[in-house]
């Protein structure tokens, strides 16, 4: 999930900044809070007569109650069922009937809530997304069934994928005793004992306009726009104080952990590392944006280093390359995987990703590349795909997890004053092999 | 904690069965529930002028709420300090003033405190236990000089420590999700976060007379006993109703997980790998049996497997031996370590348990050396060294678990009966190298 706001946040720049030498055009974004606690963030974008609505809560899986992991991700399937004002899947069946379309999503540090469709519909919209916030009827009926088809979702999503069965464990290894290390979608066991109580406790603890930050994306009137939330969200009454987000820390990491998952479905064996890093919200100024392109340098662009030697230059990958989820509320990650090609032991591939990060620790990295990372991370950018619901996703994430839209519009400005001194104090400080989390996929031997 | 508590529960039968031949004396214990719930148990021990007195609180680490670890042990400071009726440390000067021992401990499943004194003395013992069960006085004068002193505690214990430091961290991979998985000492970033209510909400919750089993050993009458606590434990009224334990479980393990930690203050380096089993309140009848007697045959005797060959015959290891920790309420563990001798690599002492372990899973183990084991084990037991503490610490330690003193005194008769098939059931049950936890301890390289 953070990955993908990442890269979200990444298409963001092409509209927002990059693309402004062409279009002349910068977004001119309007922040309200309305009484009640819900804040409305409109986007202006009149491209075309089309406008994205989407609901944002403070809550998500690291918010799911001791022994109840999967309760943040329920929602997502509970907010559509029936209301005391509407019937189950009518607000579905609404969107769809005059063309629109809609979705939701859960990560560890939100749960949202979407519709695209054409500003006339907008007032509709907000309507429904307004009533379901506090008015759905969660009763036994609708929640064991849903229960079920949760727990099939799960079976599809990581029983049947070994790459997700191994990821579950190494997350829980690199987040001890924080949160993080639980699945979005829950454990099994954990889901399997989920009761209606848990899910009226929880909606009432969460569910409630002060949690909520709504994104309009599109053509539209800002001041028309508040008029439209003041009608619908303006009269939805709190009935609960805003909660604290209380979440435990992981102890300081001090071991290194490899952990292994053989299995006979496995056809590309894949070798990961992961380290704690600190997530854009969290890391002292510059860390995260000299992390950003410590992760491009060594392998997030055509040119980074794992991409010359490893796979084009030694061919022994298929594919290796590097992240940094900077997005998220809480301690994040950087990393490296290697895909090894055909029959290369995963360990040759292992060895070279550390022979290249031991020479970037050891001589650094140079001016030129850290500039040519940086293009390649705007030139990302810019060749990147645009659309508004990307738009709006992008400004829902960040002012969920705690950002600013100054604190995002003034990223560009702040990758560029990255210094090669930034950069090697990261990886020196966070590519820590003693404080590793390697994971190792391999196929089962006969 | 717990492999402490098999080793008492191996002494008791030294007393109880073994040595009934020789001294035709059987523990005639008696059981009684006071009104309020607290249970006693009277075992006559008429050998010396001595009582030992034992108050066992069904509460431990496990029970620390989330993000609060440390809290259970935390009373083991916490109830030497005054009550509203007598003076901080009055209890301790008492018994110390009248020659008389005491101590505390907490573990996952409990924290028990007791005083070994003459038989005089144990109206006065139940006096002070019985008041210091409500009536502490807890306030942020008493609360935050011991916070510091547990810090410190740790810090001595844990971080001194590169064995325990390590340990924390494979134990928080083999029980992922579970209260297992938290140190007895809690966290030190949690630690130092405890503030004053957490220790009067834990107090109020946990410390009622409906939680208690009290376990008196020595030269004292069981009805005279009664009638003492009676008029002690008798008098104090719960102020909360009983309780339930919720604990979360582990996902099912599927990947296997090495954590290696180097530390230049180690001196012998150490390989560990631990299986998850079950403990013998969970298992399959049998299973548990079968489980210790399997941990001897390869490594818990002068003639185990391990002792023999690698010890012995391979001269690889200064030590070499396995472990089953059947004694805790929830799932446990089995396992081995091996300690190399001289420079000996790691590798190589792991590579011979592995060799012997995948031995004794292929061609499993003999009738001859499950005999051989199980006369191991008698024997322990009768050369085992006798003592009134651990003989109420037995009983305090198996019903706090969940055991009963029936459970507890057929166990010879049920060791007596594991089969070699049963042992080598569990061996390819549980000792799935895939899903097991190893743990490599390792002097840091110049």
């Amino acid at each position: 999930m953070n990955r993908f706001v990442l890269s979200l946040l990444i298409s963001f720049f092409a509209i927002a900044n990059f693309g402004a030498s062409a279009s002349e055009q910068k977004p001119d974004i309007t922040e309200y809070t309305l009484e009640n606690g819900l804040r409305l963030i409109v986007i202006p974008d009149r491209r075309a007569p089309v406008v994205t609505h989407m609901a944002w809560y403070k809550v998500g899986s690291a918010d799911d109650p001791q022994g109840r992991s999967g309760l943040a991700h329920f929602f997502e399937h509970l907010m559509f069922k029936g209301t005391s004002n509407y019937k189950n899947n009518e607000f579905s069946t609404a969107v769809s009937a005059i063309g629109g379309q809609e979705n939701a999503f859960t990560s560890w540090d939100y749960t949202a809530y979407y519709q695209k469709v054409s500003p006339s519909a907008l007032a509709k919209m907000m309507k429904f997304e307004a009533d379901r916030m506090r008015n759905l009827v969660l009763t036994e009926e609708v929640f064991l069934p849903e229960r079920d088809v949760i727990l099939e979702e799960r079976s599809g999503r990581v029983d049947r994928s070994p790459s997700a069965i191994l990821g579950e464990f190494s997350r829980a290894a690199l987040h001890v005793n924080h949160p993080y290390s639980i699945p979005i979608i829950g454990w099994e066991h954990e889901i399997a004992k989920l009761e209606i109580e848990d899910a009226l406790e929880f909606y009432e603890r969460w569910y409630q306009p002060w949690n909520v930050i709504v994104v309009v994306a599109g053509d539209v009137d800002p001041q028309e726009t508040l008029k439209l939330a003041r009608e619908t969200y303006g009269k939805v009454v709190a009935t609960q104080e805003p909660q604290e987000r209380k979440w435990t820390k992981s102890p300081r990491p001090v071991v290194s952990q490899t952990l292994q998952y053989k299995d006979e479905r496995v056809t590309r064996p894949t070798w990961q590392r992961s380290f704690k890093a600190p997530s854009y919200m969290i890391a002292e100024e510059g860390e995260a944006e000299a992390l950003d392109l410590l992760s491009t340098i060594l392998g997030g662009s055509a040119t980074s280093r794992f991409q010359k030697e490893i796979v084009l230059e030694q061919e022994l990958a298929t594919a290796a390359g590097a992240f940094y989820q900077g997005s998220s509320r809480d301690m994040s990650s950087i990393g490296f995987y290697g895909v090894p090609r055909g029959d290369t032991p995963i360990e040759y591939v292992a060895k070279a990703i550390e022979e290249q990060v031991d020479l970037l620790l050891k001589e650094g990295v140079t001016q030129e590349e850290l500039d040519r990372a940086r293009q390649a991370y705007l030139k990302t950018i810019i060749y990147s795909q645009d659309s508004q619901v990307t738009l709006a996703r992008i400004f829902g994430s960040v002012l969920t997890i705690g950002g600013s839209v100054e604190d995002f519009t003034s990223w560009p400005e702040r990758l560029s004053k990255v210094t090669v001194e930034d950069v090697n104090k990261v990886a020196r400080k966070y590519l820590d092999r003693n404080r590793s989390i390697t994971s190792r996929l391999l196929p089962k031997e006969g």
